[in-house]
């Protein structure tokens, strides 16, 4: 008689944009003459860049054509989608990555959800709070993370480090020694950053501790400050310390495209000398069959010429987007952060109002659909996620109706 | 101080396919001037159909322009295309599936690697042997399927179930009771394939003794012969035991284009009444991001009056190459079964030779690249899987070198 895993049944609730999309379908049946402006979900809207347009089409005429049709790809990825990557986000900034590091992948949520099976059921996670949900969910579903409080909203083995106004949305070395540390800068769903130095003394703290940094960068090309590390390799010694994981999603539109990567350094091994980059090369080989070609084609193409030129372009359109919701509510009274070297503007509810509650306040008085802070973990209760990923047009029509209320 | 998953280093070796390129490529290495061919790797040499050409580009279109631009895709696949695989493989055949049971996937590796994380560790296995090594490969690295013995290549926990000359090749109930259990058919690797009515069998014993199989449909395009069944929901009781695994790969050349789907019907539930279902979409939900839109609309155009006549006429011609596989193996004196309902040659090694012997015997007099059935399981020991996907002009060739030796 099988039996199923207990410990997706701890989960509550299902996942955070699986709600907000039912809820939002919920209310949009029901005042079907609203037009609804969704600024919730991290979602691209420009189309994709010519320069990638262009290297599609003629890598679908590949796949028509025995002579360059192509089947399973090789376990990590297409060797010249490697090379352009190392070359671009790595050797250019300085950080030392080889290309047998980096494992081409369908996404950052796959890659980031996936990561943790090679470790230990009992290593202790420390994250952010608030959070990107999947990190915690995906280490429920391992059983790593003990039992749920629904009052606190906390799970009883995750180290929690809160990053709210009082802390600059920085998190802080936590009391408790954790085993892995999920990092994610800029941050989703703060927006926050931190600088160079900061993270040298996360990389300093996980040597020492031995700990692993999961670092997720997926919003790097966003950033704008000099100060800033666009990769945790940047920093020295995280080499023995760090796994990266990027996304082609929010820097060249590929959230319906499905691209990622992530690096496992060959000189991040366990206290047992175990290879971690072994492990995850055993895994990608094992239960994952490559991202299709004709996609890992489109992603050199973001690093052509062109492409850079392109992306560089749509970023900053929704960058533009970010400044005009951040001024834009400023303007209107609320206190605002992120913005600046994100997508994301995280913003306080006004007058210590909950953070669904003010979710569904958006939604009925202005139609428009942020995220509540609170789907990300509990310091996130009293804040509110709005993105910068709309059209600027529907960005101006959201920021005045919120500003009209 | 972080530690590893210690199931993952339980696992002997490397993943089969990595091991065979391997010893390939340090073969060709040593003889530059050696011309190889592959009939190794399932992994198909055709090109796309042009209808599915045809709609990849049209895809890539709207991926180009703002207002039919697609990001994220609904958590379970697109509907366009989950309706076409409920009407085209489900409904033409009599079998019960809805649309909301069907998980569009980046493919059939994925799919049967992941579906065992829904259950307990706890849970018993059992395989056919020879089986195609993802499914125990990835219980292995979730714990649950005992210790190793290096000597009789089994695992003290997976109950076994052998699939040899003697019994034509078709699984028997086991004695002891298993919680799940893979099935494969038409096999991968043994070519075989069971009738309904043998099948229904299984579905009996499943539903009697609470036992869900999880059903790998991968090579169903292959089926000529009238009583095989296409998909287990051809059998009656199978919604309330079974798992559907199917793959665009082989019935539409999808190996490096990824595409496939799991079927996990509403009615499949454990004995506390918790829906399968439910907890497959709350992995979906949290640990992948759908397959590419582009992909996901080359999926459709798969069964589009052209698409399924040009894949019809693919699998003609992989299938020619089987039958010329069969006859000429045969007409050299080998023991040959499989080929006639699936792409895939299964032979005896001459004079009792090792499996891997014949590999490197093989390749060294003839330069063609087959699988070695011990590679599948301790029973695929003294044989050998040679694939029809190759071109039918190197079909040829190799069989013709395999017949000089």
């Amino acid at each position: 008689m099988f039996k199923v895993n207990e410990d997706y049944l701890k989960l509550p609730g299902s996942y955070l944009f699986s709600d907000i999309a039912k809820k939002v379908a919920a209310y949009q049946a029901a005042n079907p003459d609203k037009s609804i402006i969704r600024l919730g979900i991290g979602d691209v809207t420009q189309p994709l860049a010519p320069a990638i347009i262009k290297r599609l089409h003629e890598a679908v005429d590949e796949m028509a054509d025995a002579k360059t049709f192509k089947g399973y790809a090789p376990d990590l990825g297409y060797e010249f989608l490697r090379k352009a990557i190392v070359k671009n986000d790595y050797e250019k900034r300085g950080a030392e990555v080889y290309i047998d590091e980096v494992f081409v992948s369908d996404g950052a949520k796959s890659d980031s959800g996936n990561i943790q099976e090679i470790f230990d059921r009992n290593c202790r996670i420390a994250v952010c709070d608030p959070v990107y949900p999947v990190y915690v969910d995906t280490n429920v579903m391992a059983g790593r993370t003990g039992t749920y409080d629904a009052e606190t909203g906390l799970w009883s083995d995750v180290i929690y480090m809160p990053c709210t106004e009082e802390n600059n949305f920085a998190p802080e070395i936590p009391k408790e020694t954790p085993d892995i540390i999920y990092l994610c800068f800029p941050n989703n769903p703060t927006g926050a950053t931190i600088t160079k130095s900061m993270l040298q003394d996360w990389v300093d703290y996980a040597n020492k501790v031995k700990a692993v940094i999961i670092y997720d960068a997926a919003y790097e090309a966003y950033i704008s400050e000099d100060d800033v590390p666009h990769s945790i390799y940047e920093c020295e010694g995280a080499r023995t310390c760090a796994i990266e994981i990027r996304s082609f999603s929010k820097n060249a539109g590929f959230t319906g495209t499905r691209l990622g990567f992530t690096v496992v350094p060959k000189d991040l091994k366990s206290s047992d000398g175990v290879s971690l980059n072994a492990l995850w090369a055993r895994r990608h080989g094992t239960k994952f069959n490559g991202a299709p070609y004709i996609i890992q084609a489109a992603g050199e193409a973001v690093y052509s010429d062109e492409g850079k030129a392109q992306t560089k372009e749509q970023i900053a359109y929704y960058m533009n987007n970010a400044k005009y919701i951040y001024n834009g509510l400023k303007e209107a009274g609320y206190t605002v952060s992120g913005g600046v070297n994100a997508p994301y503007i995280w913003l306080k509810t006004p007058d210590g109002m909950k953070s669904w509650d003010f979710f569904d306040y958006l939604l009925d008085k202005a139609q428009v659909v942020g995220t509540p802070g609170s789907g990300f973990g509990p310091s996130g209760e009293g804040y509110f996620r709005l993105t910068a990923f709309g059209s600027y047009e529907n960005t101006v029509a959201a920021i005045e109706r919120i500003k009209a209320i």
